[in-house]
């Protein structure tokens, strides 16, 4: 069994390669795609983009179904939700600099206008 | 210079690791800590710990401020925002479910906490 931070740990692992979050992308605005398809835009071997579908599909975030020789592949991001949710914890820390930002910019505004 | 791509990858590398993540979690309910008491919950040397501290600095999500032989570490975690901002795109596929998923998230880690 893999526990909730182990599986954090292989889905920010996951989507630490430029590569693999650019596979990540195509499969987000494609509703499927074959391996040959997903190694295209790459300047790397198909052996490469092998390695890094595999990491893909050890971390949920891909699944992979072999038809004949053809294997599809699509998306499952499901894991990213885990991801998501621990970040959210943090979003008080911008969200909140955000607010301050905006009260002192509307603060210096007013004395700009008051003032002279 | 470090472009995009670049920036997520040192942030979701430094993120990978359990222990850094906990630091990060101490820093986000503390406003600053030294590095003892960092290091302090922790079964691991302070080396150790220098190490993850580095790493979280590398990727911007700390900054270290020496008083005398005193380090004082402290949360900056706005690299998060952009991660957060690339996982945003995936949130379509499991929309309304987020807010459960924080709720769980949120209950495992208290459970996490009080459990020891």
């Amino acid at each position: 069994m893999v526990n909730y931070s182990q599986r954090l740990d292989r889905t920010f692992a996951a989507l630490v390669d430029p590569t693999r979050r650019a596979i990540l992308g195509h499969l987000e605005r494609n509703d499927s795609a074959t391996v040959g398809e997903l190694a295209q835009p790459f300047a790397i071997k198909l052996p490469a983009v092998m390695k890094h579908l595999s990491v893909l599909a050890d971390a949920g975030l891909i699944t992979r179904t072999k038809s004949g020789r053809t294997v599809t592949v699509r998306l499952r991001p499901r894991p990213m939700r885990e991801a998501m949710a621990w970040l959210t914890r943090y979003e008080r820390f911008w969200s909140g600099s955000l607010d301050r930002l905006t009260a002192y910019a509307e603060r210096k505004e007013s004395e700009r206008r008051g003032g002279r």
